[in-house]
């Protein structure tokens, strides 16, 4: 099988596969320079957190393996400054902070250390990272592959996969593992305007990798849903509330509601991660509204008038009553979340 | 109030919006043959099926009023002639040969009267068929204010507006009415992909007379439904069968779900020429399939990978059972649609 792999570390270079570039192109470009890994955060060659992260981590040891100094406090110093500027390549992304923490953690734990020693661990901290995503959608995807059966159709919806991630994605996960056993799964991808990512990137994965992927417009999961051909639906998710509410992509709510009316059940893929039991309720996540060009000039011609006024909310709520499962790395979570992410979250 | 007029008879000449150039070009083209009529019609400069049965019936006078037959069975044969020829340019749409047909009985029906007379009471029907286009737009478009009121939002799919018809739309004709007097009315107008009539037409039409419009992407109907901005759905119809059951541009079925889901009531605009007694349920309405290059390369630009499965169903049936009521010309349709489809379509 020909999964998409969008990172690799090989021979001390990092290998990306430049996504603004997918469908149509597939070039993969490498890095040897933090400048060059700040680039490709910034213009987003690299996107999804979990792969933002872990590049993020080769980035900041590419930026410090030539450093010159030789005691830990001016070495730790060189460290801090060069995290901060990587920072600063997308500085809302969650994970980018998070993995670069615990790099300088990493250092910390061991100023003891010769330097030489130190830049190691710092590297051999990157490729934990990166295998220990790998390690949780592998999990999540055999969670979600116990709730699944060979013949059945399955709707996603944006890009929970391979390409956001390192390997296997979170939804996509139990579709490849599912072709690794030879089983036939029919996935069809709602192409998820206005960025568009179920078709270009979702079905693009899938198609390389060998799967069986069918694109529709976000207005035809009901049609398709009326016909009898989808037995579960997959999604991922940005951020699970404490009761279960989940913020997604935008179209995960309708998505929800056209599942629950036609008996379908409907699965969120969560790393424990993204589980929030700080936040009560899907009311208190913020919404983030986006430039309103994405909805009327999104490929470089207009296709609305002038001036007409938008609404570009990027996620919605998907309330837990939705909500069939919310499966894990650890194990699948089942109502009452209250209650049951709790425990979970408590598990090893 | 700057309502759009997509066909104009002044001066012994067809004036036709070419709305291939909309919503990025406003030009108004004149027409003086039936060739120049045919070809507007094929390559869509005017469409929606009561638009191109007015302007076909317009087109067929245009080539046949310098006609120099004499008697009548000459003359008649050129106008079947001309007619076929016009037929020619979208095989398709019912409403063009209904407009033809309709200047050939005005034909026969006087065929003792002089040519010259007879060609004119030729233009007079075409005049009649674009009047009656308006009127019935017009009821429609009183009937449905009744269900509404000052102050609401109302969400439509696809283009069933002015563009589509000579005058007010079916399920617009209510917006521009509660404009002309003087209420305020928020539109919601799903982009409606693939061919983005939403956005491209219904916002800009809407946008021209002034009212106000808001375009969301198809898979945001859901997150505006559940922050309370809608009160009221509004869409047109393809065919109603005779349970109900109403096919509609893709798309419809999803937010007649979605409604029904949050006790938003579900309204289908329905000139009574639409209601189809012959068809007993939405099974046996043909759901046409388009070229896949609709979803993959609509906005020039290539937005899937190569050679992926597409499936791109054109139309898509609600079931009798999302709708809250069916509004004709002739009055307001509620359940139970069997009983009282059969009522209004025999009223006068």
């Amino acid at each position: 099988m020909k999964t998409i792999l969008p990172i690799q570390w090989k021979n001390d270079i990092l290998i990306l596969l430049d996504q603004t570039l997918l469908p149509n192109e597939v070039v993969y470009e490498e890095f040897e320079t933090i400048e060059g890994v700040w680039d490709a955060i910034q213009v987003m060659k690299v996107r999804g957190a979990p792969a933002i992260g872990v590049s993020a981590a080769y980035g900041l040891y590419l930026g410090i393996r030539n450093a010159t100094e030789r005691d830990f406090p001016s070495f730790y110093e060189e460290l801090t400054i060069k995290a901060a500027y990587l920072a600063s390549s997308r500085p809302t992304a969650v994970n980018l902070f998070w993995a670069i923490n615990r790099l300088k953690q990493t250092a910390e734990q061991n100023k003891h250390l010769p330097i030489s020693e130190i830049k190691q661990l710092l590297l051999e901290e990157a490729i934990t990272i990166h295998h220990e995503d790998e390690e949780i959608n592998r999990n999540i995807g055999e969670n979600l592959l116990t709730l699944l059966q060979d013949g059945m159709g399955i709707l996603t919806h944006c890009n929970a996969g391979a390409l956001a991630t390192t390997k296997y994605g979170t939804a996509t996960a139990p579709m490849y593992l599912a072709h690794e056993r030879g089983w036939n799964l029919k996935i069809f991808s709602d192409e998820t305007r206005p960025r568009l990512q179920g078709s270009m990137l979702t079905a693009f994965e899938l198609q390389q990798a060998g799967l069986d992927v069918t694109v529709i417009t976000d207005n035809m999961a009901a049609v398709v849903m009326s016909q009898g051909k989808i037995n579960a639906v997959i999604v991922g998710c940005d951020r699970v509330a404490a009761n279960g509410d989940t913020a997604n992509k935008i179209g995960t709510l309708g998505v929800s509601i056209l599942a629950k009316h036609y008996g379908i059940p409907f699965y969120v893929a969560a790393p424990t991660p993204t589980i929030d039991l700080e936040t009560p309720t899907g009311a208190e996540i913020p919404i983030e509204e986006r430039e309103t060009s994405e909805v009327t000039h999104r490929f470089g011609i207009a296709t609305a008038p002038e001036n007409v006024q938008v609404y570009n909310p990027s996620f919605d709520v998907t309330p837990h009553e939705n909500i069939t499962a919310i499966v894990t790395e650890r194990g699948i979570v089942k109502p009452n979340y209250q209650e049951n992410l709790v425990k979970v979250m408590k598990r090893p």
